[in-house]
């Protein structure tokens, strides 16, 4: 649960299938508390218990939203790179922990709200990622050596931004509480420049609703 | 590296190969501090980098290795049994780590000590586990989206304990430095009384070699 669009419409899905989830937020040596921050208002308003994980990746470096020597970049790139955004195994980890919880609290799916069409970029959201890291949890664990199964379940993977918003709509999302920028200011605004905030702004009209994303007055 | 004989052998094995190692270890919430000692007493006798990172497994329980209100089993379990200290997606977690770092530092392999003989009863130290992680770490990065491939090599994953103690003397490990047991003291003097103290006891019988573990004297 990063407190972005994607995450909290991830949460009201999995309401909406009737289960009792658990939000799992990592706090990662981010840039910025903000995402945390709009993480526990997100899970606070949906009455959910809401579990946070330090992990210092900021040790390993190598990303512009974990090493303060990089440069979060306010252009686009070539649309066929890896964006220095990307964090090297990040989803990897993620599900790691997702699925330790899962196993310790006897929990049958993780919903990961990773988005194959906006995130194209990074090997670690696409669907067939998904399916292998499937194909380990069945076997890294007790449960599933005992013939039981944790489902990773994906229902945003193939959605455009639009799609997102207007789901997140229909099923309640304060879309308020969510911060999408990777370079927030202290007071969670958010730049108005980076690749997340152009494709929330873009998902907002394509999607005809209103955005209520906070700008720094600078970057409008 | 857990400071262990697998791991202490691991990296004697990656040296042998020609590999310039750096050795990762975690602290996730242990009942205790020996062991990490011990890796890094093992790292700095190789000569190698040592990398520690922090994690908080014991945030989720579930394993008397990070939850205070298990008790550590001094009495072998049953054969067939998953053991207590068996750690909830523990080595998936471990691997994940260790997969951002190679692509972080550009490494083309992974050593993981692990061993499907002595610890059969953990779902993640099993070939088909690390096969699985295999296809997940060629599908998760960007090295592999870019054709190349970080290769996890389990060195140990069928040796007896006999044969890694052998193994490790041959490569001029130094035995003393490493700590195996579940529970030691303070001083890092071993219990010898858990699962891991009666392993290791019995691989140094076995090889024919001095054992050098240092006992808490009510022990013995």
């Amino acid at each position: 649960m990063s407190g972005g669009l994607d995450s909290a419409t991830c949460l009201a899905v999995a309401l909406a299938d009737g289960c009792d989830p658990i939000a799992l937020s990592f706090a990662y040596g981010q840039r910025h508390a903000a995402e945390l921050e709009a993480a526990r208002s997100l899970a606070a308003a949906a009455g959910v218990e809401h579990v946070e994980c330090q992990i210092d990746l900021r040790a390993f470096g190598g990303s512009a939203l974990t090493d303060d020597a990089l440069e979060v970049p306010k252009e686009p790139g070539p649309d066929d790179a890896i964006p220095i955004t990307y964090v090297p195994a990040r989803n990897t980890i993620f599900l790691s922990f997702a699925l330790a919880l899962a196993e310790v609290r006897g929990a049958t799916a993780i919903y990961l709200g990773v988005n194959a069409v906006d995130y194209s970029g990074y090997p670690d959201c696409r669907p067939e990622f998904i399916a292998a890291f499937q194909s380990l949890a069945d076997l890294a664990t007790r449960v599933g050596v005992e013939g039981g199964h944790v489902e990773i379940r994906t229902p945003l993977i193939t959605s455009s931004k639009a799609e997102i918003v207007r789901l997140g709509h229909e099923l309640g999302v304060d879309h308020a509480r969510t911060v999408s920028c990777y370079d927030p200011d202290e007071q969670g605004r958010a730049c108005g420049a980076c690749d997340a905030c152009r494709l929330r702004a873009k998902g907002f009209a394509d999607a005809g609703l209103p955005d209520p994303t906070r700008y720094r007055s600078r970057s409008r």
